[in-house]
């Protein structure tokens, strides 16, 4: 149990971690640090957090563990502003889609006070901000802890349980392992999907009548693409490196079903085809 | 009300119009023509038909509308062989995923004895065969007829009631129109989560850990991967143009996310994304 839980930023992931927080009894308060005076009310009439505040002294101070659940492109300034109110030993951790960016300067600014432990929930969805928190959000999904040689392992072990107690399947791996492997899950597939949908707007003929006749294949593949454009600008901006790296590896999968196609290699084509769908089907 | 309904081949799509036409009364009769044996008892069994035979002449037979269910590899075999059966002036149609190549061949094998409309149901999903077949699978569905100067006026009439029938929303074009937008709303989509799901096993590191950090992001933009590897080889081929065509788009539009990428420009990297976005969000 947690003695105080501070969440800043009560959004779609931050709102879920409160409602669950809150619902599983794994904190003895939940506070939230919100921007927006209106979030206040929101907060308490959504029951995301037992109270939530504007002030980041009365959010943060006593708090046993702070969550930043803010947009990546804000973080460094909020754990500047947060610093100076945390209790000393305190547990600061974060739920950022790109870790080697995070962590790193997350470890400098709250040394020696803070414990910083990086994590990511693989969850969410294409809706966003608070009206979208969901107490399920995390049930069976996926959430990665990026642990470094300075982190604290009491902090680690906090975090960990609290994930677990989320409903999270939890996994351990380094930042740089994070990146690429996430890069290749999330951050390519993204722009993978917003592509294939701005290609429907350079097809010559009705639009809508393009958009009427995808089936649920099109749509689920393209589903992400309607996520929030500037929380993914910060995500695509901060794993750039892997992101390109991943985009490398697709192109080269992509040339040699195009090679097959063009010589109308259909036995190397089904080849590709199989190896994709037993892959897949390992998923199911 | 069709008096007898023929439909070849009783897999998924077949299965389905089976299975609803039966439920709808749509047909007095619905009667299966199958490769294998045990696809008798199984056809009785699920009530995909009312009948199902291996014979032709008496799947055929009479029927006032044959329904091609099959892959498209082996279309053009299978209406060579049930031409002589046919009753004059019946109507044959299909379910092929592409059309240019479909509707002109059998414009010709079927004239002047019987009347063909290339239909595609844009319906089916990565599971095959009459086990996967649902009454419910075309409801809501997008379905193209692809009438051409040589249709008849009455056929397509028929065609499309009954496709109205089964639940979908009917949306007429040219088999050229068809080719081009299926290629950029299945053909291209189905070829990038093949592509991406491959990616996996190129990069370093245990992959069933990787699988695990996989959420429902990537798993609905690579449902698709999961299909049948030989119907799809058939499909690709068959539309291999258009497909290479919407790719050359597709990469041309990836190449500007790239570029905003390569240069830090958030402000270009958030225009695409908006743009992708509010597109997106137009097909919910």
């Amino acid at each position: 149990m947690i003695n105080k839980l501070c969440i800043v930023g009560l959004g779609l992931i931050g709102g879920s971690v409160g409602l669950a927080a809150r619902k599983k009894h794994l904190a003895r308060a939940v506070v939230g640090l919100v921007r927006r005076r209106e979030s206040i009310a929101e907060a308490r009439r959504r029951g995301v957090a037992d109270r939530a505040t504007m002030d980041a002294e009365e959010a943060v101070g006593g708090s046993e563990m702070v969550i930043i659940a803010t947009p990546l492109g804000v973080m460094e300034r909020i754990a500047t502003t947060i610093r100076p109110f945390l209790s000393e030993g305190c547990i600061v951790t974060d739920v950022g889609s790109s870790k080697r960016c995070v962590v790193g300067p997350m470890e400098k600014i709250f040394h020696p006070r803070a414990h910083f432990v990086g994590v990511h929930p693989i969850a969410g969805s294409e809706q966003s901000g608070m009206r979208a928190a969901r107490e399920d959000l995390f049930e069976g999904t996926p959430c990665i802890l990026t642990p470094t040689r300075k982190t604290d392992r009491n902090a680690l072990k906090r975090v960990r349980d609290l994930w677990k107690n989320l409903g999270s399947s939890v996994s351990l791996m380094s930042p740089d392992d994070h990146d690429r492997i996430v890069a290749a899950i999330s951050h390519l597939p993204h722009l993978l999907a917003v592509a294939l949908v701005n290609c429907l707007a350079r097809m010559p003929g009705d639009v809508r009548k393009i958009l009427s006749c995808a089936g649920t294949g099109f749509k689920d593949s393209t589903r992400i693409a309607a996520s929030p454009a500037g929380m993914w600008v910060d995500i695509c901006l901060a794993n750039r490196d892997e992101i390109l790296r991943a985009l490398k590896t697709h192109q080269s999968e992509l040339a040699s079903v195009v090679k097959a196609l063009k010589r109308g290699d259909a036995a190397r084509l089904k080849d590709i085809l199989i190896r994709a769908r037993k892959l897949r089907k390992r998923m199911m």
